[in-house]
């Protein structure tokens, strides 16, 4: 989800930052369930209990609230999910740790409404502007961290050298939407086992005799 | 799509049902590209350069519009993808005839925004209410379709008999919302082959000898 990830600690930010992080915070929160382009400056005021001219200093519009609600949504979900996995052990115990990292987040354990970028993709999909470049360019970038570990557990000898990383990228990808829909919408209790079962599946058939065995999750 | 498809033709609407039907079919393109939510009798109004009071004789508040308009939209799935597909072969060609038929309807070739119930389902699966249970009812009835596709090209032996229908059901209405997705947002060219080649790979690793060849469209 991220371009540069930073691995280094960064310095504790001003109190002003801190007000600015904990509203977007609220926002991400708040547009995981009610959508994006429902966050207007009033709803959010609503919700913070705070004055929409307070919230205007911190954000002139409504697109730049949006704006940077994505840019805090990409940095929740790269620390939650991408610095964890490329922390650990490479190949496919790191592809596992992504896959798995991203499916714990869509279930709504770090956003109230699940995968706030599923969400949004989905709302933005047929518009244009910049908030829509702004998700897709979170999205892209998030196939390419998948893609590049596809890429390198095929260089440590996990995965067959003819795999064909992006489509194997899109497949993960596709799956955990699916999943998340399952879960979201129909409410299928099974969805959660299924799609690491499917993922599993598709490593399994892709994986040399030098590829570390998985272990599931519970 | 639906419960029971009607297979016999239906007789001829009367005026007034013919206008709701031409009014619905706007209804379902405009909620393809704007969303669900944002379909109310005064955007609906602008868009058909009718009185919202005219409208509002069709329909008596938002939320029936939103009804009335999943409905039909169930209904122009089903003409489009569930009655051909019914009408021809049984066993693994009526399988991808479905899905084929299913991944033309979601790249835009029957409503303006793509697939209106991916998108619905998105827009309403942190909601509750009858909307999101209209939705999710047609969602479920379209898996079980599949699901029972997958069971029948069990029984006509042209897949094996331990295939797991509904976790095959699943994978492909996950490879399709992938490709909605990365067409719809990223406007990845290659999308509409990768997930035909990832639902036919799954098919045919699934295949028994006696399954008929899938002949793929172009």
């Amino acid at each position: 989800m991220l371009g540069a990830v930073q691995t280094k600690a960064a310095p504790r930010p001003r109190k002003g930052e801190r007000t600015r992080e904990s509203i977007l915070r609220v926002a991400v929160d708040l547009a995981s369930v009610e959508g994006l382009e429902g966050l207007t400056i009033g709803r959010l005021a609503d919700e913070l209990k705070m004055s929409k001219s307070g919230l205007f200093a911190h954000f002139g519009s409504k697109e730049d609230l949006q704006l940077a609600t994505v840019a805090a949504a990409r940095e929740i979900f790269a620390d939650y999910v991408i610095r964890p996995a490329l922390a650990g052990p490479a190949g496919v115990p790191r592809l596992w740790n992504l896959c798995d990292g991203w499916l714990r987040y869509a279930e709504g354990r770090v956003f109230k409404g699940g995968c706030f970028f599923t969400a949004a993709s989905y709302e933005f999909d047929s518009r244009s502007g910049p908030v829509r470049e702004s998700i897709a360019a979170a999205m892209k970038e998030w196939m390419k961290v998948l893609t590049r570990s596809v890429e390198s557990a095929k260089k440590e000898k996990h995965l067959r050298a003819d795999v064909d990383a992006e489509q194997f990228a899109f497949e993960v990808y596709s799956l955990a939407m699916g999943a998340h829909w399952s879960h979201q919408l129909l409410d299928d209790k099974k969805s959660r086992t299924r799609v690491r079962q499917s993922i599993a599946a598709r490593i399994r058939a892709m994986a040399t005799s030098e590829c570390p065995s998985i272990k599931f999750p519970a």
